[in-house]
């Protein structure tokens, strides 16, 4: 018999800046109530979802900057999610700002942990493609300062064998780089969580930021397909403090194919079964990495961060 | 201004075993003359262009395999396609099965040029991503023998500066590995070529068989869209010895958009006016590799062809 899970993507509607902790929580708690009641037994979260998307402003005093991170997880406001999650016996994936001290320095992190059904956290993952830009941009009505806030993550792309699955998880822009999957999916990844915050008015010129939503259904697809692996992925989404950040929260299947996909931009859960054995069809064929993968070939991927000079034959 | 192409993608239908090569060559100098005719400055064919797929047959006799093959290039019967092309002032790529003798021992490989406007072939690419098997199948109905025919190809990727671009070429299979497009797009491809010859039964399942034009149009728009490059795909296609080959050539932009597709599964034109100035934008934003990508965490895409045991993390 094939092995399967449910699994929901929760998606948030937008948070406001003055939204407290609590309220918020309040939230997560329904949705994953309500994806309990349908059967989910892992439920994905967005990225930073405790609080409104702040790295579209450019904060200065630290103390602000530092009431949207969390120090600790669960803490005081968090714990009751993990209490529902437990009692309920449902796994989720939460992202969230995260504040550590690591070799003596204060360290920002764009984080997001795996908690089995038992509450427990047994997995962390720290973003490692960070959009936008370390300082303002004058030239851009809008602002993506993830650079500015966090430092990329330290752990690379895991996986957890967890809750029945071999589970990866990544965060947002993470999703457009095919080498994110990849490495996960080398590593055996059955299933991938991404949660995102995507604003529509990235770069400011309508050619690019009108095509938001197809990039975002393009990258996952293609993730999904060409690594024969689910992928679940969960947007904050809405008019939040004045920014329209993309729904579209989707499950999709090692073929490429939405096996369920959000509606609206607003609180929202969605369910599919997820048979953690389609994908064997995949790795036995056209995806057969052993047989078919030529390494040798791919090495620029990582002798190089960005394109280099000279390498065209020029004739 | 914007640098611009006029490009044509110049899809075949099905060519039958007993074809000559003249026939074959008469309808690509029909479709290079289409093509030229609406504009295009640089024609893309389809992968082994010059006879019916033969990879679907286990074939033993050496002089019966041969006959697929060609041994120089031009030779006598695709001279006339060389020299109408300079007449024109068209580049094109070509696809053919390609017998070379190098360090003393006849290989073969599943190759495709570039020759430029003034009819010299300025690059040469040899097919890296062999789909199919080394022998035949018995529980497959339909057989897929690329591995048995050719050797993988011994260049890598490469792009060439021509025609007032950077051009780089891959074939078929190629197109369904992000690896493909990366390494051209870090030597600065602008445009990717390739042809293709793709069955809609290669696993003899129709859950997977039935997603065959989805898949290719899925690994095409994603191969655009995560290199900032544009890629021309030409198909053979239709009813071929008893095969279905699909059609869908098309021209895709960098924002990952279907520029120009064909709508049949025969000889058929399409062309697109390609800005090779378009990719601006995204690389100077999501896609600056430079800024954002992080190859120290990519290392595993080099060091192993197949997955890897034991790499999750056990909780």
């Amino acid at each position: 018999m094939a092995r399967s899970m449910v699994v929901a993507a929760a998606q948030m509607g937008p948070i406001a800046r003055q939204d407290s902790r609590k309220q918020v929580v309040a939230r997560l708690i329904a949705l994953l109530q309500e994806a309990a009641a349908r059967g989910a037994e892992l439920v994905v979260f967005p990225e930073l979802t405790l609080t409104t998307f702040f790295p579209r402003w450019h904060l200065t005093d630290s103390a602000e900057i530092d009431a949207f991170f969390e120090r600790e997880m669960p803490g005081p406001e968090t714990l009751p999610l993990f209490e529902e999650a437990k009692r309920l016996q449902v796994g989720f994936y939460l992202g969230y700002a995260e504040l550590a001290v690591e070799e003596g320095r204060t360290r920002r992190y764009n984080t997001a942990i795996l908690v089995d059904r038992a509450g427990a956290i047994v997995g962390k993952y720290r973003k490692v493609h960070l959009p936008g830009w370390d300082r303002p941009q004058p030239d851009l009505q809008a602002q993506h300062l993830e650079k500015y806030y966090f430092e990329p993550g330290n752990y690379g792309f895991r996986v957890w064998k967890t809750m029945g699955a071999t589970i990866g998880m990544c965060i947002c822009n993470d999703r457009r780089w095919p080498e994110t999957y990849r490495v996960m999916a080398l590593k055996g990844a059955e299933m991938i969580l991404v949660g995102y915050n995507t604003p529509d008015d990235h770069t400011g010129s309508f050619d690019f930021d009108s095509l938001t939503l197809f990039h975002n259904q393009l990258s996952l697809q293609a993730g999904a397909y060409q690594n024969s692996t689910w992928v679940v992925a969960t947007a904050k989404a809405g008019l939040e403090e004045g920014s329209n950040l993309i729904g579209q929260s989707m499950i999709v299947a090692p073929s490429g194919q939405i096996a369920a996909m959000a509606t609206s931009t607003e609180d929202e859960v969605v369910v599919a079964k997820c048979n953690l054995d389609m994908a064997t069809l995949y790795r036995k064929t056209i995806f057969d990495f052993a047989r078919h993968r030529e390494p040798d070939h791919y090495r620029l991927i990582v002798e190089t961060r960005g394109p280099i000079a000279g390498a065209e034959n020029e004739t």
